[in-house]
């Protein structure tokens, strides 16, 4: 048992509070095989609530922390606490090399702060980039970095991002060579920002590494599931994910009331009720759960706010599956072989 | 009927060329009142064509031009054949005063090329902005500019898009006090770039003008309804507004696909259809069609490529609503009101 990865939990961030987070964290014991927990947070609290979940307690020691960070913190508040609170807890947990990674629902901006602060950045990545993986049409989701970690970027950060991003979906969707393409507002070559089109320049040169550069996606194509990796600013990368999260709600508000309108619809709608959940479930962000912090020297997957169960567990799996695939170690291999054809 | 303004429409632009342009013309003026229409392209086809739509013939006439522009022509070609094609035409009857607005479904880049060349910018006003109107779930549609005119933009650019933007939805939407938000990463102070805060600064204490500036909006709140006007650089807009389009399409075709799954999926969609039907109803870009070109010395309205009938005949309803609230008159007017605030 002593190659079986730690993965450290934040197990009091998160909306729905320990409770949830303890139950995905026995749920993805259950789904995933070889994984052992750190459980970081209130002892007496964690203890008490590991009694619902009897198969967890062999597979997990519990780190007691007093604190917790709150979810409206400032990140700058946040880092003089790293000691005391379970995020900050954990992070260290992975620092110190007990944890393999380590994974939160809290406070976006604090974890991210603290990550780098504790981590640090790799050598050869300027920035670290925040990724997540987002639903599609095809057979596998869709990457999409950076998504607000950095608001204005120059062309050798889309590049690292791109390399980044590649290892991501190689380790977590076993993909051998990602199909990646920056984020623009066309796709011939003279169109977007002289960033984009000179990360494009180096993009296409790059032949030595496992991904297909394809050069640009517009907007309307994020989840048509013709390309693995989308690569762009953190600005129009929060502004892409929020707008398609809030047009995929806009449309179910839209269908809701539509099956509201008449008994007949209502009627309709119990009827197709098989076919709406399925809709619902490929939606769900806790299928899809798990954003990552890449670029640093260790493992932080961040988990949604309002995760469920499930989503925990989605999370967890994506964090076992990083350090699986040595995610670090391939970011530092692929950067040192783009810098030499670059 | 010397005060009814004439519309000049580009009748060989489109995907789907002149029949739907002239069916969309005929629609239009069944439905808004008071308006006669330039119809520029081939002569001979146009007037062949107006034999199905006897009821336009005596609001209409026929201006020839020989020439198109193609739809992959690039802007600085189709600016050299401005005097031949129908676009160039159009554009140049309103340049002339014989139009008070021109409509084209042809080619976006020739049209903003050609009619800031023709049209010039406004005193005041540094650049242009593409604006149109989306569905939301409140009672009008909202405004959101700029769309792809502007790559990059400072604050001054913003504030002048915000100034024209709730021009643009006092006249189409019958708003008295439009409410225009920011589009930005978050709704805290610090969040987003240098430009977005600077503009926000000056919006706020923009209190003179007939618009409640309400701060940040981001992705996920653009379909909700609680903001008539986003105002944002060309990038991001171009992003949000495809990726909007290209989500709804994406979660359309999971619904179709969840339908199928099964025979008692399918006959629940048959049951439920005039739900589904609603649905499609409010997103349908032909019932928001009409972009228009803020910020130049005449009007000029891009209907959808893909526009049909009921397409034209909107964006053609926007182009008249434009022209009778003097549009702008409007903008040269609030933009002097914000130089003596800011």
């Amino acid at each position: 048992m002593t190659d079986t990865p730690w993965i450290a939990v934040d197990a009091m961030g998160g909306d729905k509070g320990l409770t949830v987070m303890l139950a995905g964290v026995a749920q993805a014991r259950r789904r995933y095989d070889g994984m052992r927990f750190l459980l970081v947070g209130d002892e007496a609290a964690i203890r008490d609530g590991l009694r619902q979940h009897p198969g967890l307690t062999a597979n997990s020691e519990i780190v007691h922390a007093p604190d917790l960070v709150a979810s409206d913190e400032k990140p700058s508040q946040a880092i003089r606490r790293a000691k005391t609170t379970s995020m900050g807890v954990a992070i260290n947990l992975v620092k110190q090399g007990r944890a393999a990674a380590a994974v939160s629902s809290g406070n976006t901006g604090a974890l991210m702060a603290m990550a780098k602060l504790a981590l640090r950045t790799l050598p050869g990545i300027d920035r670290p980039a925040l990724a997540a993986p987002l639903p599609t049409l095809g057979d596998n989701d869709v990457v999409m970095l950076d998504l607000g970690a950095n608001t204005e970027v120059d062309a050798r950060n889309l590049v690292q991002f791109a390399v980044m991003g590649a290892v991501y979906a190689r380790a977590t969707m076993d993909l051998a060579e990602p199909r990646v393409a920056l984020l623009n507002i066309g796709s011939e070559d003279q169109k977007g920002t002289g960033e984009i089109r000179e990360a494009a320049a180096i993009l296409r040169d790059a032949s030595g590494l496992p991904m297909n550069f394809t050069g640009f996606v517009e907007g309307d194509r994020l989840s048509r599931g013709d390309v693995d990796v989308i690569v762009c600013d953190g600005f129009s990368g929060n502004i892409a994910l929020k707008t398609a999260e809030g047009t995929a709600r806009f449309v179910g508000d839209l269908l809701k009331r539509a099956f509201a309108s008449s008994v007949r619809s209502k009627i309709g709608f119990l009827i197709s009720r098989p076919a709406t959940d399925l809709l619902r479930h490929h939606l769900d962000p806790n299928v899809h759960n798990g954003a990552v912090f890449l670029g640093l020297g260790g493992i932080v997957v961040k988990s949604h706010g309002g995760a469920t169960e499930l989503g925990v567990a989605t999370a967890i799996g994506n964090a076992a599956k990083m350090v699986r695939a040595g995610l670090t170690d391939r970011i530092k291999q692929d950067l040192s072989a783009i810098g030499q054809t670059a």
